[in-house]
């Protein structure tokens, strides 16, 4: 099993409604995505480590899949699409990740 | 639900144990945290999102409670002794945030 983490910086001044990531991005990302995503979380960031201090990520997401082909396979064809509406939700550009899951749930 | 994730950033010539963090270290933390972890996972750095890129973390862990004070309350106790166990595999700092669990599995 692989992971995709998607994770949006907390930037002081950014748009991130989590409202339409949670309801309507990532639902999204699911349907096309098919067999390429077993499953996904989504994370809203609420403080750092130490404290009084902020969350490095406003949003994370870590999307599962079998392998990356499979993750590649179902994204490739719908990825414009899907980068499309990131605009709808922030103006932020996310980092991201491939990792395999060493420990499961 | 709330998750603590702690994140390695994959700094080149850093060391990382990943056998010792999967085998040793996170069954430590689970153990003296009981209620405080509901449960983890462990993720290893495979690649960035674009090709040919680095992963950002070497590796990460979210650790998910009911409550922040949950966590805080089987964590702190224990703090010195599963601090003092990561020099033990690694000398890399972690980028520690807490996030409320929106979507979970």
């Amino acid at each position: 099993m692989i992971k995709v983490s998607v994770m949006y910086p907390n930037t002081p001044g950014a748009r991130f409604d989590h409202e339409y990531y949670r309801d309507k991005h990532m639902p999204l990302v699911k349907a096309r995505l098919g067999d390429g995503c077993k499953f996904y979380t989504v994370d809203k960031g609420l403080a750092g480590g130490a404290p009084g201090t902020p969350a490095t990520y406003v949003g994370m997401c870590p999307i599962y899949a079998d392998s990356v082909e499979a993750f590649q396979k179902g994204f490739g064809p719908h990825a414009k699409e899907i980068m499309g509406d990131i605009s709808n939700y922030t103006d932020l550009s996310p980092v991201i990740q491939i990792s395999e899951v060493v420990v499961g749930q």
